[in-house]
């Protein structure tokens, strides 16, 4: 039996300017529970992450946009959650260049 | 290719005064991202989860504690999480009666 380990979401690598950081805080069975802190970051637009999987995120702290391929954008604020099913083409549309976007993202097994 | 799903992780089943109450966000491969809403609720001292699945909990609200087989307690604030194994014992030794606690649980596949 392995022993439990415990953490604070709002600790963590920090976000570069303009960009991202990722950090892995439990992956099994093709599933991973990914923690990420951005600031400004930003998908060039007409790059679409396109995934053989389905996610969840949940917005901890910050600001974002997501865009999806059908043209449409869709605002989180802190609370707010998404989940994105495998293939459905989505990239990071906006996120605060002032201050640091925290996320909780889990990427569940592919199909 | 489906469409994404959206929501706010405050909106959801309230917990009902001593219980708890579950809602699934996401399921698929094994995995399963659960929102729990708890006020007051304990679990029986000597009770224990033994799953089969490594767990993750994010304490979003209110404030809990969680017990483990080894006789030690941990006790949860906002922003803290726990990765439990699977077969590490532990059970839900409090959770504040006054408010409602919020949880987020990720279930990974079993081994």
């Amino acid at each position: 039996m392995s022993a439990p380990r415990f953490g604070r979401i709002t600790a963590g690598p920090a976000a570069p300017a303009g960009g991202e950081a990722l950090s892995e805080l439990l992956a099994g069975g093709g599933a991973r529970v990914v923690r990420i802190a951005s600031r400004g970051q930003v998908d060039p637009e007409g790059a679409w992450y396109d995934q053989a999987e389905d996610e969840f995120v949940l917005l901890l702290r910050g600001a974002a946009r997501l865009g999806f391929a059908d043209g449409t954008e869709r605002s989180l604020a802190p609370g707010d959650w998404a989940v994105i099913p495998a293939h459905c083409r989505h990239r990071v549309a906006w996120t605060d260049p002032a201050g640091e976007t925290l996320w909780f993202a889990v990427h569940l097994p592919p199909a």
